[in-house]
């Protein structure tokens, strides 16, 4: 690995030290008839010794694959612009304080100004100084709590979160904002959903699907949605602020425990499933659109209620699916499984035995349903009636990924197994909703 | 377990003949001051000693615990109507000749006239009897091939019933109609789309959310609209014909590698995932939604390529994903293992070495993403060029569940890897979708 192209070695490094670049430079690859042109932009970990990355017009990066019929050349120099940060905007004391916790993601990532390359590392005071609009909303506490893309994102920082997010709300902040990626932003909102009980003021977790640096970013206009309603929102729930739809005109808050990511590229690919969202933010002004919901309390007493058993497994049921893999988990220790299982809360009856099985050393089994949508009932055929004679715990109309965590949650409030089958079964975070007229 | 109550034993059976009930009898069960009162109906599987299962005048089945504080009456006699069939209407023989495959399913299971159970043993004449304007659509000849709810299919199914659809179109039919259950149609759709190249006639999949007792049932329309389609439709493909809404007034035809059970109980729950339908049968009339398709040709000759292998997995991942599941897979011999990754195409950095691992012993690991709309993209981000270097395919805007059939499908059709890995990512049947100006 060289100092002055990070990332790079082997094969792809040669190609890049006789071609007379540098990172930043337009290169052109050739090979095999075709060829590819962008910026030469840094690798943040070192991968395999023959790929260089380039940013391409469309502002998508791509790898290509350096072998002895490949051509490099530098058909540009790199445009080096220093970057000087604008000075702090004056902080209005008048206005509500709003703390923002940065965990990574694409709405936190530093655009290199010199490559234009993408790296998960704003820090909050910079996203402050890039947006100063914010300045006329909030008076705005930041701090950088981890720089993690979401995929990477454990219980472990789960934990850390609650923990600084219940501190800023211990300091007496309007609300909270958490900076965050979108992969697996629906998990840590609803670990958030269970581990901070009884808020006082709104969590508004915020994320981007482009950077900052490309003309279609989100980032800006979340960000701004996501401090407005920390500083007036109504209500003191955990919520994921994303847009509504592709145009810029709405954000929507969704429920913490509720809200998936549905698509991988789309700005709009956060969704309330089976449910509606809890508000919406357009022209500046927040309507609710359920009516029972918690209401902003300053007064009130936050819980913090941040453990979560680790030995949890969230398994995808499929056609010829191996029931020794659920004996895998119980070998290994787990005291939970959540089954995705087919339609109103189905497996195969070839997994019956090792569900049993799993019961019976103290495992608790929940079903929940891969369709997505809709409720389980495991009361219309036997297959599901034998499911739940087994002791399979059925969940209801609660998402997988909910589930998932919830049960982790449960499993880190108690060790009893019946108590935790009760908690699991209690709508703690509007993880259920009620049945409608309709259903 | 006692004839007159199929199902039944130990605690429940005791109260029920104490009660002097019948099946088909109207029951009432008290208990912790609940009570809960429909039709006595039998069980096809013998479950726990302690439930009675019940249909409700809603129509669902509850199953009701009996303990020692239970009651148990009979406060009605069931109704026991004989059921002669109607006589089956003359044939038109000019009319084109389609074949029903019935695998099972609510579509074609049985309601027990004196019970209103609902049983998977319908056969394909009786749905004919009970659906006579079948007669003026087609001549139709029909199988039993299996009585099985599809969270019960596995590729054995899948073998046989694309051996049956072969033989039928060998008997030169217009079109076959496989009646199958919701749950696992998805995949099974998938599977049929693999196995049966080159097709010359359509093969409609058809199934049904409610059964046929029930006033909102759909499975005459979807049925009807199968028929029609297997006759006269101008494609030949493997399609999924079911409501395109809540109403009754269209039926879409999904292609069988695109479609994905998105509800639980609506009847619109099939959705085509980044595609449009193939086509839409609205007042009788056949439109198709998609320029590209393959006509129907009944000179073309069928390749049927029915072998899939057994050890392949769909793993989705979760934070905290115990990588030690991945060498779980591996040591029990599996060949590939798709992955349910989150966003663009990632999984924690603390699944790679497993991940490197199984592809260093010949294991084809495939990316798809759980978000289940858009397209991957493993080169925008480091942790997506660290799995694609280490040899993971990318497999771009596949479903999972059909990236999971393929990947079975294929290593049925080759043991080279390399030549796995080519196979895997060659559009076979329409399951990857082109770019679209818009992306």
């Amino acid at each position: 690995m060289s100092e002055e192209f990070p990332g790079y070695r082997g094969n792809a490094l040669k190609f890049l030290k006789n071609a007379g670049a540098e990172i930043g430079d337009v290169i052109r690859v050739t090979k095999d008839g075709e060829n590819w042109e962008g910026i030469l932009i840094p690798r943040s970990e070192i991968g395999d010794e023959n790929h260089i990355i380039l940013k391409l017009k469309s502002g998508y990066n791509v790898g290509v694959r350096i072998d002895s019929t490949a051509q490099v050349e530098k058909v540009g120099a790199g445009v080096k612009p220093t970057f000087t940060p604008p000075p702090l905007p004056k902080q209005k004391t008048s206005l509500p304080k709003v703390a923002i916790v940065s965990t990574g993601g694409t709405i936190a990532s530093r655009v290199d100004y010199r490559t234009g390359g993408v790296r998960p590392a704003l820090s909050a005071s910079d996203l402050y100084s890039v947006v100063p609009e914010l300045a006329d909303i909030a008076v705005v506490d930041t701090e950088i709590l981890f720089s993690v893309f979401s995929e990477n994102i454990t219980s472990k920082h789960w934990i850390e979160t609650a923990k600084t997010v219940a501190k800023h709300i211990g300091n007496g902040v309007a609300g909270v904002v958490v900076a965050h990626g979108t992969d697996t932003l629906g998990y840590s909102a609803a670990a958030l959903s269970f581990a901070l009980q009884d808020l006082p003021v709104p969590v508004i977790m915020v994320a981007s699907q482009r950077s900052a640096d490309r003309p279609s970013s989100d980032a800006a206009t979340n960000l701004v949605g996501a401090v407005k309603a920390a500083a007036n929102a109504p209500f003191a729930e955990v919520v994921v602020a994303m847009h509504e739809t592709t145009s810029d005109t709405s954000i929507v808050f969704h429920r913490g425990t509720k809200v998936r990511k549905c698509h991988t590229s789309r700005r709009d690919t956060f969704k309330s499933i089976n449910s509606s969202p809890l508000a919406r933010m357009e022209d500046d002004t927040i309507s609710l659109l359920i009516k029972n919901y918690r209401k902003r309390d300053s007064a009130r007493k936050l819980k913090l209620k941040p453990t979560f058993e680790k030995k949890v497994a969230l398994v995808k049921f499929h056609p010829d699916l191996n029931p020794e893999i659920i004996d895998c988990y119980v070998e290994k220790g787990y005291r939970g499984i959540i089954l995705e299982g087919t339609g109103l809360g189905h497996v195969g009856n070839y997994c019956l035995s090792a569900i049993q099985r799993a019961i019976e050393k103290d495992v608790i089994v929940g079903m929940t349903s891969q369709c997505i949508w809709g409720r389980l009932n495991m009361n219309v055929y036997d297959q599901g009636r034998d499911l739940l004679a087994v002791g399979v715990v059925s969940l209801d109309d609660m998402l997988p990924e909910t589930a998932f965590v919830k049960l982790r949650w449960v499993l880190g409030q108690t060790t009893k197994t019946e108590e935790a089958k009760r908690l699991l079964t209690k709508n703690v975070a509007n993880e259920l909703s009620p049945r409608t007229l309709n259903e």
